[in-house]
């Protein structure tokens, strides 16, 4: 029986082993670059586990697997181009390191390869998973717009929030995990439980992300605290700051956030002291509390009862930070 | 019999059919007024042209058709991003007329809904299909990354200029008309000599293209003559210019392409005329000629007898403006 480790190295491995032209270079190295950078690699491992609850050859499933990985490295490629932003995984981003064009290209280069991935898909549901896993490409340039669309706005709605996390984060780690399911023919109720499972976890992980960028622990989190305000991000604390505030505090978290002349470390004091007075990791916590319980109940329902079902919720818990 | 302004009719009549989220509007206003630009639709064109070839019933080569269409339009949309064009068929190009970030997420949306579309086809040999359209997917980012690479040199030979728009340009014709055959179940052979038919007639078409830039009519060639002159593209007058001239006027040429400084109409009459001495016009006339006869000979090779190859062949040379 593999172990959550054995799958980790199974992809790399994997990833490895494919053979790519090199040339031209200016197309290549870029995207060689980019994969090459190790992540928790999150969206393949929820593939292999999906795939493994129900069968063991999960080298069938790879193709799948890493096809969903280069997608998701594409998005941060063109993101981080989006964002401008200098750094990912501590290394300098593609057009920082190349330029703009490159991440352009090279980007659009690493797209249509994870078409060509999942196209090797050999299974009976082939079209029901590549149905899928487009759309829910599709949803997550959706999410990105919302995303970017909510920059300029301030009346942003927790129902709103929530649902641009689900697009932009949620869907493609519940997709990964059911597209695994899928591509070993598994029971349509159990393939949807596994996406609304992945789908809360996401979500409680995004929720988290924003709570720890006010309120973590820099050494663990391994960014610098306050960014999210710092740049007037909408988060879900803000959100709900914003929600909840007396009219008077709301003027103030308002002015204090859309200040640009501020000085970054006496803004995120005065936002946390805010956030803290009106209640918004309260609520922050609550949330992710609530879609922690509903993963909970989820992943009880599946009727598997091995190790693998184990070993799921253990990786689960591991993306919150969690050990229980 | 369907005439070809039937087949243009019928592409944009499904265009018009197809029902898309209207939100967010950010992404998807972009998209539609990318492809509602109402071009020669030369790439579903040849898609129906190759099926038609084989069967009647057009409609259900649409999907593949416009899908190739959607991607086309795609590239144009990252490709005027990356020069930083301004306007596209007369009008301001979408980085211009909303922003850069848009052109980035609108664009990956259309090559994610063109892969969608493809795999609404509805073929015996879809895997082969989906196959070719992505791989050559691929190699049009490899000729447009050529492309880019050649800016920075001077030591460019015909050879490699040849690739370079057989990537960026031809193969993504020739896929557009085998797709077609394909989805039809064509011979083999059959839908490979429609290949090499339409990488010919591509290439013929980007030599012409190179050619009217400098010795077009404006009226009639659709931009301002001596453009690729002013910004020193290379293209096959300049590269074979450049090969076959003297030492000295090799000289005079560089110096002339990497001045920033000259007057643009100064320019363009000085690099004309050294052309013109190096009988750089008359190459790449001859090789024009060469490629419409090899595409000419691939076409008779094509055992149909019908008017629907003869649609195919007015269609190829309407594209190169040729009347026979």
């Amino acid at each position: 029986m593999k172990t959550n480790e054995d799958f980790l190295r199974d992809i790399e491995n994997y990833a490895k082993s494919l053979i790519y032209p090199q040339r031209p270079e200016g197309l290549y190295e870029p995207i060689d670059y980019v994969l090459a950078a190790k992540g928790k690699r999150v969206r393949p491992m929820l593939t292999l586990l999906g795939y493994s609850l129900y069968r063991d050859d999960v080298e069938k499933v790879m193709p799948v697997a890493w096809g969903i990985e280069t997608y998701h490295n594409h998005t941060l490629l063109h993101d981080d181009l989006m964002d401008n932003a200098d750094v990912r995984r501590g290394r300098p981003t593609v057009h920082k390191k190349w330029n703009e064009n490159t991440a352009i290209l090279s980007g659009d280069t690493m797209l249509i390869r994870s078409f060509r991935l999942l196209l090797e898909a050999n299974c009976e549901r082939k079209e029901e998973l590549l149905d899928l896993v487009s759309r829910t490409m599709i949803e997550v340039c959706e999410g990105q717009q919302y995303d970017v669309n909510f920059e300029s706005r301030t009346d942003v709605s927790e129902k709103e929030y929530m649902e641009m996390i689900r697009l932009k984060t949620s869907v493609l780690l519940a997709c990964a995990l059911k597209a695994g399911a899928l591509a070993a023919d598994a029971p349509k109720e159990e393939c949807d439980i596994l996406y609304s499972f992945a789908e809360r976890i996401g979500l409680a992980f995004q929720l988290q992300d924003d709570y720890l960028d006010v309120y973590g622990d820099a050494s663990v989190f391994g960014k610098a605290i306050g960014g999210d305000i710092v740049c007037g991000k909408k988060t879900y604390l803000l959100i709900k700051a914003l929600e909840m505030a007396s009219e008077a505090d709301r003027e103030l978290l308002l002015n204090l956030i859309q200040n640009k002349e501020i000085e970054a470390d006496y803004k995120i004091k005065e936002v946390t002291a805010l956030y803290d007075k009106i209640g918004a990791p309260k609520y922050c916590q609550e949330k992710i509390e609530s879609l922690y319980s509903e993963a909970k109940s989820l992943w009880k329902e599946l009727p598997h009862l091995d190790v693998v079902k184990e070993n799921l919720w253990q990786f689960a818990i591991s993306m919150l930070g969690r050990k229980s």
